[in-house]
């Protein structure tokens, strides 16, 4: 079978996520290629041993852009913070590499544009690693509308709710400054949300946008042997928090429906909960990511008597992706929907069908949460170009 | 035992609610002065002595200044739609009546301002039925928020979705137009979702708004013989609707915490769903009204592996007003939040202690609610004052 | 309007949720003859006056005989503990009285099959009150299975599950004594799920019962001036506890469906969840009488991907019961299910129709109620006769 | 680092089950040694391979006694249909070989007794893969209830609900016959129930059972190529269903606690719910399967007015397992829980620590189940001994 060498830049949370999804995407799906962990890449030459060894990447290199040169590389997977898109991407491109990015896309919409544009240009593959559209349940619920049953929508209700950094005792780590994530949930938790709203609902086209610090200065960081955060001791030096700690925005699509979303660190018990709800004339939908296996769906055309909210199960061979898992009702979780991108990504870099969101649609997310900080600042509706 | 002589102007949904809320109110809690169904007042005389003869009102009168100008009246019972009430409460006021009021308060600002003014220039009670403070669960937030449960607030979210008009077959009614209804959910919802915010989190600062119509143009609306709407048969005439079908807000309080409102006749499937949820440093609470028994509370100060929303089913005897009803585990419904709230007004009107949301209450909302018209109209963010 | 003259015996729990539904039964429905609270009867004559001022029962009369021998009296309304069921109802229907009597119907068999016998020979309307039958959903629930929806049904589990005498200081009701409870929650509880099984499902024909005991032994009770509850000091007398504290049971059908029950006061944090799940060929549902607006219902021929137990908020005006009500999304609570029953009484009493469950359905549940007795004490499946 | 190879029987669901736990098992957690897939085993030799070269066994075998016999295997996991269990696990036991057993263990009490002694005497290690045990909120149910935290436990309450063989066309499966599988859902499903019955309860002391068949006569089975089941043409040959289709329980636990359990293939919508509720003095527990990442529990020493059942979303690092996975919220699913019994199985061979449950536990099942069954036959409660 023709084989695919893969080169990944990171190995946090993300490069373990990753590296999963291209030792798992074999066994469980007919891949047109076979992914080959080749070699990994970071900074910390200890702790990135440690990694390519327990994952099996074949080889490890401390410089990024040796891995960018090399020939025997197809794909280059970003799996670092969005401080480091950009650059990393476009030599990506340059160079004819394939590309599996991370979200959110990058620091800006001048970037995004770039990024794509050279993307273009050299004919490669590019993914956006907007995740949670390869949820079976949110795969089903984009089926279901396309399929037309919630008819015309009306409404997008959407909260990315988490709550990790409540504790004032929190340091202040990469997300927290601008420098490394540019905004707070805006960019993190709310370039997926857009992502969604785009995908199920369609376009925006304006923007109004409220955002807040809870706690403005942090205890600096500083990681453990391992590359785990830790606080300074007590006493020791802060520094201010330079990104928001929740983000509101008020939009309005294309088609005519609005929507509200809500993304914050602050929200106490809700761990990591992407909710949203979708009415329309015909039906509504609501998800829930901390119940991701399910999907409630109201059908308006029900017998009057017997209208209601239905939990779809959407564990079902009939169900987008779920034929290449368990029996009927035996859940799946998080690492799932990398696996579904990687094997859907492998059949876009063999131009068996195109893969979305890529840098066109990470590209729209941009102009919406750029369009969402300013607002933020000046207090007025924006319209997204 | 003393007796309080109530006249009751409405006859329809909010008649014969308030009514049940009078006759019921003795039997289940031991009140300071017997409520005296006296007289009905209503324009459509024979709709009105089917209405009075069946809740046993004794008298009816279809001139409301009559009524008021009675002396053997103690409270007068405004249960009109909103454009009636700045000119029955001036006159009642004036008149040394006591006044319960539904809500939503007025049509404006400045009706309140006057209708407060003329209030407390008479010194009669004045009571806003946004009933649901009273319901239960909610009363129960009331006194953990109180308590500190939460600690610092951070974020308030509501919503209050309905569905009703999303045919467009439903006629023009009176809530449609803005000489009746001033606006659509921005007033008849959110109004009570204000006051909901205002009661457990406090003061709004500052409002943006964003709001829509998704059907322009609806049937002119007739009554049946029983006073039920029907629509004009199909073919015939039309009218413009001129209030908003939806509103959303994103709003800043006093304290810090920032806030979403969702009020929307249009959320398919969605009953009468007001949700709030509300989250702080120590802990978060969440509530549905169609689940009003309930109501969720997440305590971050439980042992860590143990943490999560509990449902608290506010049945018990130890939830406030449930001594007064049935054995735990047995629920109440929608109208027990007017009896509790007759009870809670019988105590204010004899002078044992005083009842709030009442008419400065109402005003508060007023300036947020106009404040949002405004601000939907301009795009821009409004200072509350 | 036609009157009918009621005479209340007994005056606590049951005594205010009786007086609660003819008072509120005519506001909300329209009676074929109005109910008059004429004599309410108790042995505590001071707690009785208390009582029947605070209703508006006319009279007062501590001698049940002598209620049950007016003429003036149409209705006798039984509401006091079991043990005292059949001496009353056989005096009652003797007297030519229709019955409204609580649940459970007697103390055995022997005693349901005389108090039928003499209701059926003196044409006297027998209702015995298992009030849930009148719960909207369930109402519903059983339409929707006497149109076919569920198809063939297979099983049917039910749980009514309480926990008020986890506590081993909760003293010794009558409740816990064999002489006036005859059984623990095999009576109390069950009686209320094998009456909606063989309303729901059908007659039951074979059972096979386990009962046992947590607490065994529990302070003797008194009760205060005012007729609660409370337990005698510390210290001081004990008495053996008589009855079982839990029962579980499972049964068959006479179509073939397989069941189980379970019945318990022991259940912590239960409070009055009466839980059932049927489950058929096309379809199943399942209800929790603690969100008791709620109906759970799976169609199995909805289209395959979009499959799911949904939740029929039972709140429209097409639901039973529910165009008395209020607009949809307002939910009731328990005491309304004894206001459908007081109306269709009433229908019934003046022979517009019938009603159930009557006295014959209350012997065919004694019946599988004492068959769990003995198969409890035996160990071995018991054919219900 | 040390090597442990292992030889797989079977290579249907529970044997992609398997290997993908072997094959994930080093990813995510530090092995005390690492499992090599050596050799696969089963009859179809072509599927065989198949399955042998997606998942990376290194080589394949058709007659399961030649891996037994080879002195480079450690482990021999059977991944087979319970009649092989036996034969293939006495000699595995007696060549010194480790076993890691599917359920349910075996046909009868005897082959267990059986099974238990010759791995006994020949000192393996031996693991019944009761797989749910490690589901991290089950896990934490065990260690909640190890705390004490449901004080003492009156109730246990287990059903597992199925749906798959509802329609009367889905063909005589090997499930379905007796020489095969022993027993319906009492063997397959309530194997599981009792072994989380015996981990969280104790041991059960006596059991009455009720078994039933709704579908007596189904198509004869046959396989596609690739192995899938398919029914045989219509108005083809049928043959009789020797196993029970539903099997409820009623037990005593020698602790004084009840409980009951329903095993059922025909609950319609219920695809793969294993719920189960524990009531104790202190607490309360609930779990359901199709929300595996979620554990219900009430403190019935929390403040009297904060009491109910709250929903633990064990993603966190401090639930057991958790620490291996994600972030708080990131759920996991059903394959998950096979990597966690997969991580300890080495640990137990390596002589790091014991496993549970073993053949022992397994034995005890066994009494229970078929008790059970004798129960079923003759209406009578049996003494488990």
């Amino acid at each position: 079978m023709k084989t695919l060498n893969i080169g990944i830049i990171g190995y946090k949370f993300m490069g373990k996520a990753h590296s999963n999804a291209w030792k798992k995407v074999p066994l469980f799906f007919d891949v047109p290629a076979h992914p080959v962990l080749k070699v990994a890449c970071g900074r910390n030459e200890s702790q990135l041993k440690t990694f390519a060894h327990k994952w099996g990447w074949e080889q490890t290199e401390t410089d990024w852009k040796k891995v960018i040169n090399r020939s025997d590389i197809d794909i280059i997977d970003i799996a670092l913070p969005q401080h480091m898109h950009h650059e990393i991407a476009m030599a990506a491109a340059a160079a004819g590499k394939h590309i599996f990015c991370e979200k959110p896309m990058a620091m800006s919409v001048k970037q995004a544009e770039e990024m794509l544009q050279v993307c273009t240009d050299n004919n490669v593959t590019h993914y956006l690693n907007h995740n949670y559209r390869r949820v079976p349940a949110i795969a089903l619920a984009k089926q279901m509308i396309s399929e037309g049953a919630l008819g015309k929508i009306f409404h997008w209700r959407a909260a990315y709710q988490q709550d990790w950094i409540v504790d004032p005792a929190f340091p202040l780590s990469w997300q927290l400054q601008k420098e490394t994530a540019q905004a707070g949930p805006q960019w993190d938790l709310n370039s997926h949300c857009v992502d969604l709203a785009h995908f199920l609902v369609g376009p925006i086209s304006t923007v109004t946008c409220l955002t807040t610090n809870f706690i403005r200065e942090r205890p600096l960081a500083s990681e453990d042997s391992v590359g785990n955060l830790k606080a300074t001791a007590k006493g020791t030096a802060t520094g201010p928090v330079t990104v928001e700690d929740a983000a509101l925005m008020m939009v309005q699509f294309d088609n005519g429906a609005i929507g509200s979303f809500e993304a914050t660190r602050f929200a106490t018990g809700r761990k990591n909960k992407l909710s949203f709800e979708i009415s329309g004339s015909k039906g509504s939908i609501a998800f829930d990511l901390e119940r991701m296996n399910e999907l409630q769906y109201y059908n308006a055309e029900d017998p009057e008597h017997a209208r209601g909210f239905r939990t779809i199960l959407a564990t079902e061979s009939v169900h987008p992706y779920m034929d290449h898992w368990w029996p009927p009702g035996h859940i799946i979780g998080y690492e799932h929907s990398f696996i579904h991108a990687a094997a859907d990504f492998l059949k876009a870099v063999t131009g068996q069908q195109a893969i979305a969101p890529d840098f066109n649609d990470g590209l729209k997310i941009m102009r919406v949460l750029e369009a969402g900080l300013l607002s933020a600042q000046n207090g007025q509706k924006i319209i997204v170009h």
